[in-house]
Order: C-alpha cells, then sequence, then structure tokens
C-alpha cells in the first residue's frame, strides 16, 4: 500500500488570495502538506510520494520519493496509478483536518474503491485497490466521475463519511473550519493570521490587525 | 428517548433570499424538516416534537407534539430539556442528508453528550443523556458554546464526525450538496428548481431557466 499526494506550491490557492499573499499561500500549503504527511505516518503509511510539478515547498523533513511531473493532474496521477502494484490512496494536499484515524479506517475499508467527497463535488481522498486498473478524472465534479468511473468497471465502492476529511482549505470560509476543527501546523499559522466574528449565521475569518472584515 | 426539532417556517432562510423568493423558502424549508422527520423514523425515533413559534409549514402527516413558544431559540429549547425526564436529541430542520443510520449511531453513542458540528461553528445535532442538567446556546459558534458546556459540567462529550449530517443547509452553495449527496424531497425539489456549473473549482448551482448564474 502506498499514498500519493498531488501538490503544487507556487502560486498555489488563488481562492485564497483575498485573505492571504502569494508568499503565505505557499508557507500556508507547505504546512498543510505537513499535516497531510503527518496523518499518513501516524495511520503506519510510510510509502508516501509527492507528484508535483516542481521541487519547490516540500517539507524539509519529508523523506518519500517526489515525482516531478509535466503540469496535467489527470496524466500525471494516471500515469502513476497504471505503474503502480499495489493498493494506492490518492490524497490531496489542502486536508489539513484529516488524522492518522481516518487514514487507518479508509485503507480498512474492504471495498474496491473508497471515495472521500470533497466540499462542492471534488474528491479529496480515493484508495484504490487495483490501481491499473482505474482512471482519474479530477475537476469538473470528479466525485461524479469518480462513482461513475467505479461503476462502469464494475467495483465496488464505499463513500466514507467524515466532515474533517471532507473539508479541503480552497475558499476564505473553509479556514473557520480549520480553526475550530484543526490541530496541526495550519491550524496553527491560521489562529495567527486570523480572528473570528461571530454572530448568528456562520463564523467568519476576520483579520487580527484591523477592526473591519474581509470578507 | 426523544426528539425535538427547532422549527420557523415563516420567511425562513434569509441567506437563501438570492436563489428562492419566500414562498419558495417556505415550502423548501418543510420538505427539509419532512426528510429530517423521515430519518428520525427510520432510525426507530417514534417521540417527536416541533418546538415552533407558529403552526405554519407543519407537514400533515406530522404525528408528534407540536410544541408553539414564544421567540427564543435557546430559551424555548432550555425549557424543553428542563422538563424532560429521558434522553433527548435536539436535530436542526435543515439537515436533508441526515440519514436513519447517523440517528441511529449518534444515539449509540456512550458518552453523556454527542455534538454534530455544523457548518462555520455551528450545532447541527445534540444528543444529551441527561437533558435536565443541561443547558443549550445556540449562535455565536454554537459549537465550541456547547464543548465548553459539557466540559463545564464534568461530562463526557463525543464530537460526531459526519460530512452529511454536518452538512446544514443555510447557504446558497450548500444546495450543491444537497443535490449531489441527497436522497429525499428536498433535494426533488432542489433539483426541479437549479441546475450545476462545473469548471476546476467548486460546482456551483445556476438557474435552470436562465444562462447566466446567480452566485
Amino acid at each position: 500500500m502506498r499514498a500519493v499526494i498531488p501538490y503544487k506550491n507556487e502560486n498555489a490557492k488563488s481562492r485564497l488570495s483575498p485573505v492571504l499573499s502569494k508568499e503565505e499561500r505557499e508557507e500556508f500549503v507547505e504546512l498543510m502538506l505537513e499535516d497531510v504527511i503527518k496523518a499518513l505516518n501516524d495511520a503506519g503509511m510510510t510509502t508516501v510520494d509527492i507528484l508535483t510539478t516542481s521541487t519547490e515547498g516540500i517539507p524539509k523533513e519529508f523523506k518519500g520519493d517526489l515525482i516531478v511531473t509535466e503540469p496535467g493532474l489527470n496524466d500525471s496521477i494516471n500515469e502513476y496509478l497504471q505503474n503502480a502494484s499495489e493498493p494506492v490512496l490518492i490524497i490531496m494536499a489542502d486536508l489539513p483536518l484529516v488524522t492518522g484515524d481516518h487514514i487507518r479506517k479508509i485503507t480498512s475499508v474492504s471495498e474496491d474503491v473508497v471515495i472521500v467527497p470533497g466540499k462542492g463535488g471534488g474528491t479529496n481522498i480515493l484508495f484504490i485497490r487495483h490501481p491499473n486498473e482505474f482512471t482519474v478524472k479530477y475537476h469538473d465534479c470528479s466525485f461524479t466521475s469518480h462513482c461513475e468511473i467505479t461503476e462502469d468497471l464494475d467495483k465496488s465502492m464505499h463513500i466514507f463519511d467524515s466532515f474533517l476529511a471532507s473539508t479541503d482549505i480552497d475558499e476564505p470560509h473553509d479556514i473557520v473550519e480549520l480553526m475550530l476543527h484543526g490541530k496541526g501546523k495550519a491550524k496553527e499559522y491560521a489562529e495567527k493570521r486570523f480572528g473570528s466574528e461571530t454572530g448568528k449565521g456562520r463564523v467568519k475569518i476576520s483579520p487580527l490587525s484591523k477592526l473591519s472584515s474581509f470578507i
């Protein structure tokens, strides 16, 4: 069993640009990646690859393989899967609420394919028992695509239901979930930069240094 | 064991007003309530009360007690809890993704208090074994409040981790989750009114009758 983390550092997470500068976002995604690697290691998963287009922003302590590919998320993951001879867990790098316990549970599911949906139709984690028979299709409501691909292959499927694992940090309001429910380095980083505004509706993040809110 | 659903129909869900009219929102919240009642019944929970300020918008088939109170969510729930002599499940009416299986699991937890967080610091479901010792505090990041109240009472606590149960339908982008992951009447309603727009980011809802998107 091995894990692969698709990763982009340079100018990453443009949807967070209203609240974090380019440099801050690059620092932040590296910390989220560290949290994800820690979760994998906590679950005893030691074979971890990072699939990236550049060697920038890789944590110094990272001990796995760094696979540098051409841009194109689907092509590079599909090539990776074709060459895999053991079960593969594909996990996104922006999941700082995932814990070792989630990873253990996901990899213990007996079905052929486990899908952890992301917010808004994404796919946060995919666990594939027979990876060289599978093809991924990220973007454009990938959750639905991956369900359909699994069904077309006549494979059994489990949708893993977890608020924490389904919370990808992509938009400013997601940072609230990290501050409320996180435990790792990315949460620490967010807490240094943001306060919160409460009221009758959902909590919103606010800048620590100004009185006015920015979202 | 009994369940109580705080409910407001008249001019409900104002944050959905960019995409649904007042009349549509009132119809929609009634359907969400029906889905929640179905989940409770599917779990074998037959003692279900609705706590409301008006008798408007109650499903015809509802067989439980309708408790009409003064406005003030916290006061009315706390009065309810004070008079309860058996475990109480407080469940919000805007959780159409909750299933009977969730309810069964939540009420099987052995801890004194089970909290299902909502998006943005809310509390979607609270299961309290000794309700007359407990006080709720909704609004202003109620998830944190309910964790603190439980700790102050020296009660044991379990945070229930479920994407589906944590998805309250409060803002337009939540409707995407309902359309993707729902199964009940509220999902059917949303599918009649909305299409979806896909791309590299999260899926967004769009009006079925117009070419332009509204969020």
